[in-house]
């Protein structure tokens, strides 16, 4: 089963940031390094989560590892964004949480308070989300060899009922829903960090998007048609990503896409633009025309939803890329998330 | 839900080598700390994989972080230890491995090819362990935050049937199987280090144990009361866990306890004993006195399990604890693993 060298079109000599960043860097990693050796020749689209058989019973399982700097943020924490991670990267491929296993690599010296608090923040997201920590591990490498903690969670989920979702049955057309504004946790990572002379009331948006994919689920079912939390890449990628899988070309509307006025400021500072910055509380959901409106309804009946926006559609053109609608009328493409503008955000 | 700081017994200033050794400082810290915040009150014993139960299918469930250094070393990897590590603690719990994910936290700079070896590594010993490579995620961190690279593999398995083990199902009578000789792992990667002035042709033991595991099953099925892959902190470290849990004495007959003359000699100028040293193709079984010899038979039968062995038995006395009988007549008391006389093993 030795895999040819030909299947390997990674050719970059060495590891950089930008390969851990979730942009084009990442999928060049992944797609010409890791799926032709560890997922056989037809790994198909690299979903949030993997659907999984045992005895009949269909599972869904999905794992991150979090190496966010700092390890504490306005809105959350490492151990937050560990469990919420996991939980959102569940729900969006249509699964609920059920079990999750964390594993720690501490470096010696470690306070153990600092431990402890990130422990704790674990737990507290894990009951507000309804999910059991069944188990873990723990590993301490040398002063030196780690950044005081890095956390990987495992998840397997319950697939909800009524729902299937695949970039196959996006349809030119279907509308594109986001539940809130965007940029919040990538702004606020690095406000926190210092490195820019600005500051801004700004929190992390780091929470379970449970509560309101089960509402979608429940009022538009089949109709939904795709969901993704748009983490690392943000927004732009994860669209990208969409419109490359589904062939078909997705046009957002700007002055529909929620975005506060102090992430636009950072970002402009910055030379960024807010649709490549991570959320870790927001997710996308591609839903079918007819079922759009009782779609946003339930969003916004639901807690945490009420800032939940149509803000783009399905169309046939541009195929497989992602354009923007300026206010003016003009139209740009976005591409996905090149380089690491931001390293470490999660 | 807020856990009461009385029931944190964790009471260490800060995190050292010796608390991902896997001997008694690791128990102080998953027992002080992680069990109170996260398992809730009742955890039950901490075992190799967690069991649970989603739409009516029981599911096990088991998660580990290597951090190994050397990365490579004679007879394995990394990537190796990564598969099997995860594919034996579900064995030993009773499973067979089904799905893989896979995180890397990779150090910025670090090479493909080293990198590529090691996804290598990790697809071979998938598919000589028969199971799937199902997802994964990679983290990249700056250069001097990690040590190369860190690799977690969570593994979800199907239960074997006709096999439910447990210490409490453990009887003075029992006997105890060690599947063969113990301490190359440990030793290994010591050698492989170079800080010892000495050579020894040496191989880790690292491989599925899936079908010894398989074999017993087959064999002695529900006469199999508690299995355990005695990796950080060794056979003593394995045992002394099982005599706590059962609370009955468990007394090994040191003669019988298979350790190669190399490891006998570098634990001797180590001033170690070969039954704390770690192992990763090695496990331990507990069965009935009536089934002994046909589970001995079985696991000679079986490729990889020619060398097991019995080593020792159950008893009432000295409870919770493990004792060795010497050639001699002579009897000393084997604690758990203390402190970190060799980190970094896994």
């Amino acid at each position: 089963m030795a895999t040819p060298a030909s299947k390997i079109k990674f050719r970059e000599p060495q590891i950089e940031m930008a390969h851990g960043a979730g942009g084009k860097a990442s999928r060049r990693l992944v797609e010409g390094l890791f799926a032709p050796l560890l997922f056989g020749s037809n790994p198909g689209p690299l979903g949030d989560a993997a659907h999984i058989q045992i005895n009949g019973t269909r599972i869904a399982m999905t794992t991150d590892s979090f190496v966010v700097n700092p390890l504490r943020f306005p809105g959350g924490s490492i151990g937050e964004l560990a469990i919420n991670g996991t939980v959102n990267d569940l729900a969006v491929s249509g699964a609920k949480a059920e079990a999750i296993v964390v594993t720690y690599v501490l470096e010696a010296g470690l306070s153990t308070e600092v431990l402890e608090a990130e422990v704790r923040a674990m737990a507290q997201a894990a009951e507000k989300a309804g999910v059991r920590i069944a188990g873990g591990d723990t590993k301490v490498v040398e002063h030196g060899k780690a950044d005081r903690m890095y956390i990987t969670t495992t998840g397997i989920g319950r697939l909800l009922p009524g729902i299937a979702i695949s970039p196959q049955s996006v349809r030119p057309g279907d509308k594109v829903l986001l539940s809130g504004p965007i940029g919040d946790h990538g702004i606020t990572i690095v406000l926190a960090r210092g490195e820019l002379d600005l500051q801004a009331d700004l929190r992390s948006d780091t929470r379970s998007v449970l509560p309101l994919v089960q509402a979608l689920a429940c009022q538009a079912g089949p109709d939904v048609r795709w969901m993704r939390d748009p983490t690392r890449g943000g927004v732009a990628t994860s669209l990208n990503e969409l419109a490359r899988d589904c062939g078909h070309g997705i046009v957002l509307f700007e002055e529909k896409i929620p975005v506060r006025d102090s992430v636009r400021g950072a970002c402009e500072l910055l030379g960024l633009d807010p649709l490549h910055i991570a959320n870790e509380g927001q997710f996308l959901a591609i839903v079918s025309p007819e079922h759009c409106d009782a779609a946003l309804h339930a969003l916004h009946a639901t807690p945490g939803g009420e800032e939940a926006v149509l803000i783009g559609e399905v169309r046939e053109q541009p195929p497989g890329m992602v354009s923007v609608i300026t206010p003016y009328g003009g139209n740009r493409l976005v591409d996905m998330l090149v380089g690491d503008p931001l390293p470490r955000i999660c």
